[in-house]
């Protein structure tokens, strides 16, 4: 199963959810996504998990960054055709699902045979979702955790999309990566569809600036210094620098607005 | 087994020491319960295991914060009802042994046959203690490690406890997480013999200020940007801000002194 | 296996190459080595495997520090006596396999049906040298991933010996670890050829300062704030203060040169 929360490594949240799973179901092979998840980013949660859920060997997911603790927002399990996804009904589940499907079923964790007994206040991830990851584990039946309720009724996810405004692309840092690579919610066939293709010159525009960035096939095309867009390994466009950060060259972070003016085009 | 350290995860520190338990045990299942205690920080990496330890699957536990390199202290392998725990005779394992029914059988780890040859002076994680925990998963006996020694005659734990003067409850933030809530070594019954129950608004004093929190059942219930007092999932008291960090907020960290003062009482 | 690389704990390319890797070889169990290596530090991961090496528990290895990205640098798969490791050809590899025997055969990773599909340009950890390390590790032999290449054509490390310039010691540092201690790329004989031995005073040069370090055998031979010279865990010297940073102290990081001047002697 897979793991991905906003727990960070320093507390011992993460080791305490995996010695729950361990102990329910002891043979469980458990891959750390990432735990270093901005606190309460659900927005980046849910953009890490639907790059990597691809990717996953089985369907077990469980994703915890909950920054709604003790309100009643709902822990769920979600089932889908390639395996099942846990964690807080909050959107930080439903890009992946939908990458992988969709729901076929769904569960508010309410079963309270099921979560562990907590010397406090309920801490979800310790004492209701990782012991329903384990215990679906260990085989028991999803539609034993809880009351099942509509998918349709689970918090969708708010992934923004990009936008065409007087012939340029309007849209922003989806994720920054540890290399200061800039990805932005935008596909080569956004640009494709403004007549743009590789090899282009364009005006890319944030933060009050502009600046030229060329279309290049890869990292190693770009020269020393030079800002280039790239389709990047997820398949979408990256602004970077060869073995330079582009976030701090240019300022940029996740959720920064970033705009694409075609050549001799844009307002 | 469960493995705790301050080795961060910069250096291959932990990496090496999980390579000799699995050379020596190749089916031992490893759970990090930290890497990242702060160095030398024996106090914050006994308060971590100690709120870990009633979690974890099964009893062999390695913990290693080890100030006193190279100095005569023991590494001890102590057994419990509960499993073994092993690492430096420093106060770091004391808690978590006094908190699973205590020490039934203690033993230095003097037996030279069950360390590793080191290429330079002893690196005792590496070469003492994780190769006891690997030869210990591998089913040799505790006794066969070296010589027994008297439980009695281990370093207790320096975890320090709240006071009451003139009618307040005097103690300290125990630990701030991730999230910047600060847990205080006070339980909830300790502010009921004050006659203060949940609800009441106190004063809180340290550092030289005082501000009012009021105590709640949980995070939501906090109006944005009040400070509240709330149970945590720990069963211990522990000042909050809702999706904020109290420690930013108050200047707190571990360590720092804090007076609970009841409604109308007090100095 | 172990895997080493610079993805940091961030980002979800640590465990998308786990997921990979398990995909194809379930039973698997992966040590990490550390992920935290500075970015496209080439030489800093190379020190970093040469130190782990000798300690893990079978020989299959990635390693994963890669600033030539989009380049034609190949990546391959080296076997030695003790087991195959995999990564970049970029010199990264070069010390460890040196340490553990050498080469015997060596393959570029150009067989696309070991690779993995990309949504985009290949991203060499996820889609070439996980997917090699996890056939490698289901049984697939190391000559069916691609074209044998001659190990005298891989490109070599390049970890800087020590010079004696007028009777002293010239080198550098190699590693700061996460304590502050310093070690340099020098050992304690390179010293006793020059007729120095334990309990010498010697001085030492950096950055345009020159200190006194005793040669002592422990931490704990240290006098409060005193910087004394030791042979670490690893058999070589290294600048350390007891239970303080000697990097901090001294102004020291990884490849600051470093000269010692044994007693009454050098320039």
């Amino acid at each position: 199963m897979s793991f991905l929360s906003d727990y960070g490594h320093a507390d011992e949240f993460v080791g305490v959810c995996k010695a729950v799973m361990l102990g329910l179901a002891p043979d469980l092979t458990i891959v750390d996504i990432s735990h270093e998840v901005p606190p309460h980013d659900v927005r980046s949660a849910a953009l890490t998990l639907v790059r990597a859920v691809q990717y996953l060997p089985d369907g077990l997911v469980l994703a915890v960054v909950d920054p709604g603790v003790g309100t009643d927002r709902r822990a769920v399990a979600i089932e889908t055709e390639s395996g099942i996804l846990l964690g807080p009904d909050n959107g930080l589940l439903a890009p992946a699902v939908a990458m992988i499907g969709g729901a076929t079923r769904a569960v508010s964790l309410t079963n309270e045979e099921y979560h562990l007994a907590a010397p406090g206040p309920t801490f979800a991830g310790r004492d209701v979702l990782a012991p329903a990851a384990g215990f679906l584990a260990s085989g028991v039946d999803i539609g034993e955790l809880g009351d099942e309720v509509d998918p349709v009724s689970l918090t969708p996810g708010l992934v923004p999309l990009p936008n065409v405004e007087a012939g340029a692309l309007v849209g922003e840092v989806w994720w920054v990566d540890r290399f200061g690579n800039c990805q932005l919610n935008m596909d080569p066939e956004e640009l494709g569809a403004l007549g743009v293709g590789p090899g282009a010159h364009l005006e890319v525009r944030f933060g009050g600036s502009a600046r030229q960035a060329r279309w290049v096939h890869t990292y190693a095309d770009a020269k020393p210094s030079e800002l280039v867009l790239l389709v990047d390994s997820y398949g979408l466009l990256a602004l970077v620098l060869d073995r330079k950060s582009a976030a701090i060259d240019c300022g940029l972070r996740a959720g920064s607005a970033v705009t694409l003016v075609p050549p001799g085009g844009g307002a």
